[in-house]
């Protein structure tokens, strides 16, 4: 019997087919059926499949194996990012394209790639060897893009079905084709929204200009109070409980084949400006960040509008490191926001959420507990031979930028530490126009797993 | 034979009804509409019409009476600003509608219902005396709310067609039904855009967050370094041309039925922020300003997105006093932000233009030159009778705010002073959603002017 897997390109196709956008419920449809995409591929490999609905997008629960094996996780999401701005792209986003050894489309590498690898490595091992004594259950969900609103009810409710050694995960980065990265760290986040109200209402700013002060002057006040002329932080207490890296990780770093010119050719930038004592590769990892992703305020038209504006407004995220707390960073800022802010002007914030940072000390590296699950130590192990058998250089051991909630929370809440492999990379242009997934990292990506699996189970 | 003018607020809801907003190309019918409107009536008068091209919007330019008679210039504009943000306006902005002694729509006030006022009262004096001996010469423009980009190129042309003795405007304010203003000065106006530019794209605040500065993080420093913590602009030598007022005008000031509470009220603020050593009444009429008008970056919709932007901007229009230039502050602004941002952002500053503050002193107040042309000294003395006839109180002579460069232009070129009489009032939210006009000051106005002509003639 031929089975979708068996062509894991056209297996690919299929699923970035079905527009998963998550955060518009125009595409009610195609999260629906991305979904079904999923939970059938699992069946075809013998997993019993659940599907447990949530307040938005159900998540596909799926499980095979003994329950006295060893248990692994696997984590994915079968939802994708909104496809626009859509006249960028060179080919439709759901009609997956493959074009110079890249498969084009929304989600290729963010995360149905990934996961694709994941089934048809598990499709191989399994065909050879059906009892294969490894206990798996998969979790994918269907809210990853707009922030896994459901995820943590879901978990408190379910975590007696995810009590595993490990979580494995594909939804990180790495460098490309000839180097892989085992990420070991992913920042916090913590999100908040400044409101200012100064007039009633938007005044003529020449018949009241000079009486009273504007919330957009308010506003620059106190955006600019919150870092320092070098780029630190000054909410007080914002670095309290930052933990230097180790000196091992600035040695993986190293070995990163990524200039910085090279880098600052990709951001498009002439200048770096990471915080003093860090380069810009150290800072985007080891640093936690204050960013204004939003600010506005008075006319935003064409040509000019002479208002003293009633309302201004930004919207902050900060990226946190270890062991910085998302709660505690929020009461901070906020309490600096309204301590920066004029007498003469009224201001909100609002905290937003957000999550803590998560870390893992890979079994053996300076600082491990030595006391890791069989499975963990086993799986880290495992996964650096089969990478390096596949990729031809081990992986490097890297902390990343950007946040994952979730899993902070699997840790919290059922105990599983993470075996991130990252698989997709820059080019990929994941959330922009034009994504792809590299279709050389997919072939060499399942031999890898396929090897992984085989060998976590013996 | 009825005509239009028979009916002044028929008239105006008509002219309010074409949406001539200057500053979005999207208007061009609706400025073309009210264009029209404006010749139409001014050809009913027994006027001869001319609409002179010019880069952007044509100038209406229409003459009456014969060169030997004293000539009278009146100013006016059928442009009105953006009517945005809709959402707040209670009845459409481009519907005219009357509620509570109120005619609401965008330019009720600014400048359509004063120009309704000039050329009611002129359809009746005109009525009654066909044969009136005063050369009166209307100029009626298009771009006075995108700051009359085109008129100096036109003053230039046609000058020789405005050799009046007196320009009649009535584009400022005044307290209320019981008390008109003669302005006697209104600032100057000097507009510029910053735009700043970061990475080439917007960027993932999390995987790049902490290597590179945001450019609403540069905006902020920029914009929080042009006032110090008292509201005093610190952009280097911002005051140095600036001429302290007359006694006689603070003695003004405070027969203004207007007290600090009220005035507070009005704005919606529990505390004024004047420069130190002003009142806020004060303020607005003697004092520089440096204001934001919009700032912008990012992403601007609801709940959160995790950028950090590519570009950002802020709109600003300085306010000038006597003897400040338009060009010289501009120039200093420019410098000042050009210095302030940070070396890592590239900065674009764009002079808008503007205008510079103008002057009148009233024929007999201290300082007056007591050589002024005949029609200037006459009208001055009939104004101020026929305001207090019509409003049972003399007007009191303030300079004002806001900016009408035009009226500096129209001096330079043409040699003409100007006699402001004020017909809008801080309630009629000029600017803001709102917009109207107080039709009992409509109602004493017609009269007045009514009245004003006839005299002025004799």
């Amino acid at each position: 019997m031929t089975v979708i897997l068996d062509d894991p390109v056209r297996a690919l196709a299929d699923y970035v087919s079905h527009d998963s956008v998550s955060a518009d419920s125009c595409f009610a449809s195609g999260v629906a059926a991305a979904r079904d995409f999923a939970c059938e591929r699992l069946r075809e490999l013998g997993f019993t499949v659940e599907i447990v609905k949530t307040p938005i997008n159900p998540v596909v629960l799926a499980t095979r194996g003994d329950p006295s094996w060893p248990h692994l996780v696997i984590y994915g999401h079968y939802d994708v990012q909104p496809p626009d701005p859509l006249d960028l792209w060179v080919s439709d986003p759901f009609e997956a394209t493959v074009r110079d050894g890249r498969l084009y489309g929304r989600g290729a590498a963010d995360n149905k790639g990934p996961q694709i690898v994941h089934m048809t490595a598990l499709h191989r091992v399994l065909k050879e060897n059906p009892d294969l004594p490894l206990r798996i259950t998969y979790l994918i969900e269907g809210e990853e893009e707009i922030g896994s609103p459901s995820f943590r009810g879901f978990l408190e409710e379910r975590k007696d079905s995810l009590l595993g050694e490990l979580l494995l995960v594909s939804d990180t980065g790495s460098p490309g084709p000839d180097q892989l990265v085992v990420t070991t760290g992913l920042r916090g986040l913590t999100a908040l929204e400044v409101k200012l109200f100064g007039p009633r209402q938007d005044l003529h700013s020449g018949v009241h200009g000079g009486a009273l002060l504007n919330p957009l002057q308010a506003l620059m006040k106190i955006g600019s109070s919150l870092h320092d002329d070098e780029g630190r932080v000054t909410v007080p207490g914002f670095y309290d409980a930052v933990v230097a890296p180790e000196q091992w990780e600035r040695e993986e770093l190293s070995r990163l084949p990524l200039t910085e010119d090279k880098y600052a050719e990709f951001l498009g930038i002439d200048e770096f400006s990471p915080p003093p004592g860090y380069s810009p590769l150290e800072a985007i990892r080891f640093c936690p960040t204050l960013e204004f992703n939003g600010v506005g305020g008075g006319y935003q038209g064409e040509g000019s509008k002479t208002v003293i504006p009633a309302e201004a407004f930004a919207k902050i995220t900060c990226r946190l490191v270890p062991n910085q707390s998302s709660e505690d960073i929020a009461n901070k800022v906020k309490a600096a926001v309204e301590q920066f802010c004029p007498s003469a002007i009224r201001c909100e914030v609002f905290v937003k959420g957000g999550g803590d940072p998560y870390v893992v000390i890979p079994p053996g590296k300076p600082g491990s507990s030595g006391s890791e699950p069989h499975l963990m130590k086993k799986a880290f192990d495992v996964a650096e031979g089969c990478i390096e058998g596949s990729f031809g250089t081990k992986p490097i051991y890297l902390r990343e930028g950007g946040s994952i909630p979730i899993i902070r929370d699997l840790k919290e809440v059922a105990g599983l530490e993470s075996l991130m492999i990252g698989l997709f990379t820059n080019e990929d242009n994941l959330h922009s126009p034009n994504e792809s997934f590299d279709l050389e990292i997919m072939e060499k990506a399942i031999s890898t797993f396929e090897a992984f699996f085989k060998q976590l189970a013996t």
